[in-house]
């Protein structure tokens, strides 16, 4: 383990040079010869019948080169699942939201684009419409999915052990309720496509993207082409959070363009396009009943969640499963009851999201406080007796392999003197703590392994071939390191050929930390298949066993005598002297129940490995304005193993913010009716670098049996619960509890006139 | 054999629709944003000393960008062996030819970098200089190159058997020279290179080539990078001919002007430079000296040629070999001795050419002619008697695995009726016979085998990663015609990734017959492999074994039991479904003799294959004008197998255009001293499609034991021996020899002239 060159090293990304010095070109920067600007036509109306769409007028207009409506469309609808395949991406019979695609031209300028928008005649029957759970789920409620009558998308239903018994033995127990509203990416990119058909009729096609064959494979299917057709190119992307894996309406409005004006096309979405036309994360109200032993442990819980899924379905039973999951995972729950609900309404779709699931993982943390009130526990021996336990299986069925869930909740208590500091602080002083585990790989269907290639140049340097995508978390680095450090490289040897589903085998996709996990170990098996063949060789000309043989630093050398060394180029030009090249491949595909079901009873292993975080957060609340201050922040991981830590640290800080700075405390969407009145950046408050409080990074290693080098993922657990460790502190500090998120200082004000009025 | 399902059928190019619609793109089609013009300062002098070199002016001119010299290179110089490293692709000391590159600018238009080229100032100190091999070889001839005192580029030696014995034995001796002045490819497309440099310094370059990783390894040597940082991109290729295998200084000061400019740069050569500063074929002497025994066989053969290599070495010890070579494989002398002289002038470089050694050829050809007349046999029955058999060895001890000469020579002669012809013919008719054969697959070092990947999609189509390109003659086609043809597919289901060396693995590149070969058998190894998988996973599932199984039509299938089956598609998910991704690995190095040398007695396997071709001409000629009109051409080749016929037929019209019509009637190149007087398409006389006799094409197929499916090249013996068919046919028409090519008008007038003064 301390043998390795590269791995656990802190060493500087390859992509930062490009994206430090703005070099970096973006979907939005491309420009292609003969490119036009495409436009879409978006619903005014929330629901809407279409009765007619006329387009003659656009097409007259000179400089409009194509217009599409979905009678240029396939009609194949969308969905992750076959059974919630319920998008029409040019809808043909009606409109289910504010923003929906009705219409698209492409023009040779956009002023000529946004003047034939206008003249695109479409009639429309305005058709009552629904924006709340409470109001999609009425009897009276119009229908906005003929085959689903009363509105509801998915409802995963789990029912392990026996929960009425376990409340029966409870010594305590509690039921609360908790809510978010939606909230936003706001990746610093917004969305763009380009498109163009070369010569040959083959789509080549560039947008930010969270996985290239997520995207080529509904686009090849959508547009009637075979995959090997299609080709998502490499570019560099500017974040996805979550989002980005699923198909886009953009992206198959892009080529259809492109295909009708046998021109390339680009479509760059405004920052408010990016809101309100692209996927973003739920609304969610979740009820929690918890009962607990007198010494703190959970003996049963219900929940009951409904989610706002907006028009369309996305990954919808995946939306449904995952807070549920996450929490089942961090802490131990023998007997539990979950019914979990997307709902449709008239709002814009709802899709993965980085911290999905706040409302949910929150409200169980912020129950535990209350719990361990009552028992007279302090929060961290309340979690530490719930905590998961490596060798586990969770309620429905996943088996634990590694699990830092504690000595996550430890090393944090420790840094951050919790136990010093809990109930001890001055007044509006408060510290508050989070648990959460994340899945690592979570495969979508048979897409879920990655393959890799390797082939060795005659100088010694290698390219990797993988399909793995870099959305800026750091995956081409990851990548390059994993193969450096198998093949006793340096970082600069190594050229990546990534992210391009022409050249690269199948992966993934940069979404439920794949990457490291499955994309790496696809990498490191490559150079290990690569490595075989070169100590092969190696041990002949040194007169050694293949076995004896180390590779470090660009030299093959028996194992401590390094003198006795060939270097990796000379043999590699002994391989091509003696008619072989030295290539390697590698697959993994994560292990995984593959008869697990999403939504009626799942039972077996989801993902191969789970990630655990603990965040411990110290506030400030001022009484008279509601402003919470962060002072300090503990994010504590278990990450597997460190491959690059200072890639980790960002990660984690990352994470604080999302989850924590914006999530817990600025984040949220005001609506009206179906209309979101803060789209842009302008209206809706992301924390900048100033905003940010002091982050203390924990890297916590439990060295998973099956990840790379032991790795699992870096950063999503501290990202949820860092949501959670802010909900906890505000509490701490103000002496009672919010139910609602994000914790605005509105929300502090009447929390604190409530707690004033009880006591 | 006959279970090919696309293997021998006559399929339609994948690359025809782009090209014939005039959609494929070349290098010079290329735009790059930012992107500047580059432009070359030349020598106007043959030999001169280069005292300095003042670029300030030039670097003052506003839009200049970058200007390049000796100064700003790294100094390697370049040639295909360690012992011919004779060019610096911008020389420091001296330049050697008209044409040489000295200095080079890029500006913001061409206008501007025209401009600046007249506002570099270059002080020269002019040397006698020398324009024939005669002159150079005499002792008082000034040096070209310091360690080349005599101006003796080459000499291969090659001495087998008993030489003198066997003229002593000899019934017969005849000892002729021959000649032939320069010639020039004229590909379609002159030469132009783009290059630029990414955000991270690795430099992308596109331009016509023979072999993209025949470009990326000195390009990466003399630019001190290394490979990973190389990408050769793939361009649709407007020819090669057996040039463009080489790095060319415009490469080289293509990136070093992209490099100091930090901008693309795009060098688009005039047809006038593509003529002079690219190399081009040898002007050649040669005097042979055969001895046969009464019934025509060889006893002995003693052959000496001059080449004039120009002011480099090139690919000067493969030059030298070539033409002996060719002819050693194609008859059989057990006792033959050659001293071939690559000289150095003061004259553009010399490479290699698709009918490379026409004079040595039509020599060899031309004298049997001369000796089977002494004999009295007819010229077929003297080829018969000496031509070589499979199963032989070659006097450089080359086996012959499969040799169809004979064939190809009673095939062509049956086709044509020649004997019924051959001295029957009203005046001035004339039938000819040429026969030549050309080695397939000479590795150049260890860059002489392929290596392929193929993957699978998950609908059942594949990608196929090769570094074959393709200059035109179909090599892309060939690659997924195999591809499907082993995998049981349809070639819309393959996909290529060729020919660019940031994702594809090595191969030799589109030289010496290496692509269908080398390349077509490690993608048939590949699929192979993929085969396998998909076959272990097939049986499983029909209940068969492996071996009983064969693919067709998209699917996997019992043999003989064709409803016993499984689509591929289905079988590609099956195995996603149990984790794996199928794909495939192949490699292929023709079996060579690693010690075989070039220069001192080269002995040993030279290349895995060779192919065999006669073609019969019958020509008219007008005895007033000495205009020769072609009336037929039976074009005969041994190409191991036909994988697509109408492409090899076009190989053949191909090749009788350049290696007769244009190469023996028309094609030549006129001096002033250093100063090529004819370098454009006006001056040198190509043949055009209204000059092309009628062509028979007939295919023998000899079916080499490692070829892929058999097959060994197509077109390239045809080319050659369309030169001597031409040249005996001509001969024979107007009763005499001519021994100075091409036969134009002056020299057939001249030669009846001659004959007329000798009756």
């Amino acid at each position: 383990m301390g043998d390795h060159t590269s791995i656990g090293k802190g060493q500087r990304r390859i992509d930062a040079p490009a994206k430090a010095t703005g070099k970096a070109l973006f979907s939005a920067d491309l420009a292609l010869p003969r490119m036009l600007c495409g436009k879409v036509l978006r619903s005014p109306y929330a629901h809407a019948r279409i009765l007619n769409i006329d387009t003659s007028k656009a097409e007259a207009l000179p400089g409009v080169m194509a217009v599409v409506t979905h009678r240029d469309y396939s009609g194949e609808k969308w969905g992750v699942f076959r059974y919630t395949q319920d998008q029409s991406f040019l809808p043909v019979d009606k409109v289910r939201y504010i923003g929906e695609e009705v219409a698209a031209v492409a023009a040779v300028d956009e002023d000529t684009a946004l003047e034939a928008l206008e003249l695109i005649n479409v009639e429309y029957e305005v058709l009552p419409a629904v924006y709340t759970v409470e109001d999609a789920t009425k009897p009276s409620a119009p229908i906005i999915h003929e085959d689903h009558p009363g509105n509801i998308n998915i409802h995963v239903k789990i029912d392990v052990g026996d929960v009425e018994k376990g409340f029966r033995e409870s010594y305590l127990v509690r039921e609360d309720t908790f809510t978010a509203p939606e909230e936003s990416y706001f990746q610093a990119e917004p969305y763009a496509v380009v498109a163009r058909f070369d010569e040959s009729g083959n789509l080549e096609i560039w947008m930010p993207n969270a996985g290239p064959h997520l995207k080529s494979k509904p686009l090849a299917n959508v547009l009637r082409m075979s995959l090997n057709k299609v080709a998502v190119r490499k570019i560099t992307i500017g974040g996805a959070y979550g989002g980005r894996s699923e198909i886009s309406p953009a992206d198959v409005i892009c080529a259809l363009l492109a295909r009708k004006a046998q021109r390339p096309v680009k479509i760059a979405y405004t920052r408010e396009e990016n809101t309100v036309c692209t996927r973003q994360a739920h609304s969610m109200t979740v009820s929690i009943k918890t009962g607990v032993d007198r010494d703190g442990r959970v003996k049963a819980r219900d929940i009951t969640c409904y989610m706002d899924g907006g028009a369309y379905s996305s990954t919808g039973p995946i939306a449904v499963s995952v807070p549920f999951l996450c929490m089942e995972q961090a802490y131990r729950m023998d007997n539990v009851r979950y019914n979990g609900y997307r709902v449709y309404t008239n709002k814009p779709i709802r899709g993965m999201y980085r911290t999905h699931g706040r409302a949910f993982a929150c409200g169980v943390d912020l129950q535990l406080d209350m719990l361990s009130a009552e028992l007279g526990l302090d929060p961290i021996e309340m979690r530490l007796r719930n905590a998961r336990q490596q060798g586990d299986y969770t309620p429905t069925k996943s088996h634990v392999g590694s699990c830092g869930m504690a000595e996550t909740i430890l090393k944090a208590a420790e840094a951050s003197g919790f136990r010093e500091k809990f109930g001890k602080l001055p007044p509006f002083h408060g510290i508050g703590i989070g648990c959460n585990s994340v899945q690592v790989g979570i495969p979508m269907g048979i897409r879920g392994g990655s393959q890799a290639f390797i082939k060795f140049n005659e100088d010694g340097g290698i390219t990797v071939i993988s399909g793995v995508v870099d959305n800026g978390q750091g995956n081409e680095h990851m990548l390059v390191q994993i193969a450096a450090e198998e093949l006793g490289l340096y970082p600069e040897d190594v050229r990546l050929v990534n992210a391009d589903t022409e050249a690269t085998p199948t992966d993934p996709g940069s979404y439920s930390m794949c990457e490291t996990f499955v994309g790496g170990n696809a990498v490191r098996l490559a150079a290990v298949d690569a490595k075989n063949k070169l100590f092969a060789l190696a041990a002949r000309a040194l007169e050694a066993k293949p076995e004896e043989l180390v590779a470090r630093d660009r030299k093959i050398m028996v194992e401590g005598e390094p003198e006795r060394c060939i270097t990796i180029a000379r043999t590699v030009r002994m391989g091509l002297s003696k008619g072989h090249a030295i290539s390697g491949q590698g697959e993994f595909w994560p292990n995984v129940d593959p008869k697990r079901e999403w939504v009626e009873n799942p039972s077996g292993q989801v993902c191969a490995a789970f990630s655990f975080g603990t965040t411990i957060v110290e506030v400030k609340v001022d009484p008279e304005t509601g402003q919470v201050e962060v002072l300090d922040v503990w994010a504590s991981q278990d990450v597997g193993r460190a491959l690059n830590p200072p890639v980790i640290e960002s990660q984690f800080e990352g994470g604080v913010s999302m989850g924590g700075q914006g999530g817990m405390l600025t984040e949220y969407h005001l609506w009206d009716g179906g209309r979101v009145l803060n789209p842009s950046q302008l209206e809706y408050r992301l924390p900048l670098a100033p905003d940010m409080p002091n982050i203390h990074s924990i890297i916590v290693e439990s060295n998973d049996p099956e990840g790379p080098y032991g790795a699992k993922e870096a950063g999503m657990s501290v990202a949820m619960s860092a949501a959670q460790g802010y909900v906890g502190a505000i509490c701490n500090a103000i002496g009672t509890d919010i139910h609602d998120f994000p914790i605005t200082p509105d929300k502090v004000l009447k929390a604190l006139k409530e707690r004033k009025n009880r006591v």
